[in-house]
């Protein structure tokens, strides 16, 4: 996990959003298609930004996803980016693909911006067509501005409770680039990214191929570490708009400051990342778990995202009990080299499992650690130099309540 | 799914135990390790019998399993298995190594065999040591019989709602021969075996080789097709005993009448694995579903598993919704040959889904269909001619219930 250090001169942005980065503005409103709660967002950029982008492994990629994917290949930039919440546009057929193409159109003509240059996004339930007229009703009142950071975060959101974004700032040639991002996501969060929505940007000047080198890198440490549910959507997607709007030689891996922008990036996808899991569905409590010495980093990856998966280990979180043996189970379970006699567990800093067999340790500190809104948990497998993190959440009775009758 | 027809002479024996083929007897008894409930059985054979094994993949096999693969690996035959619930004996270090050869030593001398014909086996909680003297007395006291059938498939439960067992019978050469099991498990239940106890005897004459080629193939299409909550245990296996108590030709591949053993075999182990996901911990439904016109077997079987493994396919079975978009969902995220257009979805018999859209159908019969014990999904995937099956039981509240709070 990359942490903020001095020498790199990254900052965190505490009240940064998604439209600190220069030049760029959105908004967000009530279109109709939810009750009451906006539905309806759009952030734009002062002009055409390079583009970096990460689909959904499923199957079932929804109509905005293959839009996108035409679009970015034609024009290799993006400047502007839709997206209704309530209606996912997701196995729609035709008539999806159709409403698609039409979103994307409406926005190009009400900003006078080649169709190309804008990116669609829906998110919601799954094979119900888009009304096209709120859709319009959307586009043309929706006036993003630079006050509108909120409106749009708010906008993009389903069974989130709350707004998800991250700011962080890096100097580069002796000039402040920002990167900034807001996301969504609460269910169906599991491997190989696009599980969520993500949408991040940037004033830095990067070019498309660079942008996505770096995004790609970012992601596989953040967003594909994270899981709700071991669910993947059809809809989701990561995109990224550098907007070059701050003056400094351009970025890519040959520049001495490569390491910092990418650093940067990645924190930025790091810190969605643990807020979609913490805020994942019903739950109460972030798990972190950290896995070190392992025979890979890759490895270590596959051994955190296990651990942190199980529904074994999510309920005893839940149930504030020190329960190694799940952990192990979980560990056990991982495609991964693990020798049992040799795995250390810490559960907040304690020991709890050494050498193939259970330590004694204070269940009254476990106690009281497990009962925090964050809790570590770090392996120790003693195989080789590999390390890794992953992120999820506990699964409570509210996880069963939201789901059990989602759609009805 | 293999079907019982006439053709090929199988029944199934309703009130059929693990011991009614010929030559076995079993027991079980309280022995001290729970607080009432029985905890200790013993299944023997009058003779030593052909044996086949299949274990845990976990990294972390409990001592009980390398013990047993010691002892098949030396005798190549086994004539008596003893099982403790309570206490798994896992994460044990070489205390439990040294309890377990212990347990298996104090079976041989009261029944005067060969140490390694006994097979051990333990189920529970993982990290404690099994108390010997408990273990002793189970062993002393517990005498099989004839009529000791139910008093070992209750001594094997742990958080088991029911015992389960299944028999079969089958002619082979015009003689009756007998398949029968008793199984156990409940959560950690999850793919590539190994994630419950199952032993299952016959009276048929077999060599262990062709034995272990039989239960090999059969695990593939029913233990390995069921999952509760994606988890695989320390501890478990499946063992079967055959004892060649019937006179018919020895059993091989050659044998005319092959097709018609394994076709019994793999009922048996589908009938438990069936039992299990039922019973799966909080369950209230068994779900199964059938994928046809799959690349191949075994992507059918992928795709079934993914399903019925999805939480929220489980949640919405449980609140009895028909989301065809979870059902979409998890299909969209497996990794199988799936052409979203192609893809046709039946919940009950109902078309819900068909060529990559939601068709209409009846909510109300729908509704009706899910508040059944048993639902059934097909999917039609129009890919080729695989087929495959997988079960699993829908996620309730009881599951956090049951798991927030298992060790403590």
């Amino acid at each position: 996990m990359i942490q903020t250090t001095d020498a790199c001169n990254i900052e965190k942005i505490e009240d940064g959003t998604v439209i600190s980065p220069k030049g760029f503005k959105s908004g967000g409103i009530h279109c109709g298609l939810r009750r009451s709660k906006k539905d309806f967002g759009l952030l734009i950029s002062d002009h055409p930004a390079s583009v970096a982008a990460v689909y959904t492994q499923s199957h079932f990629q929804a109509p905005p996803l293959k839009v996108n994917q035409e679009s970015i290949a034609e024009s290799q930039k993006i400047q502007a980016i839709a997206i209704n919440s309530a209606i996912a546009n997701a196995c729609t057929g035709n008539e999806g693909l159709t409403n698609a193409y039409t979103m994307r159109e409406l926005v190009a003509n009400q900003y006078s911006i080649r169709k190309e240059y804008v990116a669609v996004a829906s998110t919601g339930v799954i094979g119900e067509q888009l009304e096209m007229d709120k859709i319009k009703y959307g586009v043309e009142n929706v006036h993003p501005s630079e006050t509108g950071a909120h409106d749009f975060q708010q906008a993009i959101l389903t069974t989130d409770t709350c707004e998800k974004s991250a700011c962080y700032q890096v100097e580069i040639d002796g000039e402040t680039v920002t990167i900034a991002g807001a996301a969504k996501g609460s269910g169906m969060i599991h491997p190989n990214m696009a599980t969520m929505l993500g949408f991040i940007t940037t004033d830095a000047k990067i070019e498309s191929e660079h942008l996505q080198l770096a995004l790609s890198q970012s992601i596989d440490k953040s967003f594909n570490q994270i899981t709700v549910d071991g669910e993947t959507s059809t809809n989701d997607m990561v995109l990224t708009l550098a907007n070059g709007s701050v003056e400094h030689h351009s970025l890519s891996p040959d520049h001495s400051q490569w390491g910092d922008f990418h650093q940067t990036l990645q924190l930025v996808c790091e810190d969605l990342a643990k807020q979609i899991a913490k805020d994942g569905e019903g739950a109460t409590k972030l798990i972190e778990v950290n896995v070190s010495s392992a025979w890979s980093d890759q490895e270590a990856r596959i051994v955190a995202k296990k651990v942190v998966g199980s529904s074994l280990v999510k309920t005893a979180v839940y149930g504030v009990d020190a329960n190694w043996g799940r952990i192990v189970g979980a560990i056990g379970h991982s495609e991964a080299h693990v020798n049992a006699e040799k795995c250390d567990i810490y559960i907040e800093g304690q020991l709890v499992f050494s050498e193939g067999t259970p330590c004694s340790f204070s269940e009254e500190q476990a106690t009281k650690d497990l009962s925090k809104e964050n809790v570590t948990v770090n392996i120790d497998l003693h195989e080789g130099t590999g390390t890794g993190t992953a992120w999820g959440c506990d699964l409570t009775y509210d996880y069963i309540k939201i789901n059990a009758s989602y759609r009805t």
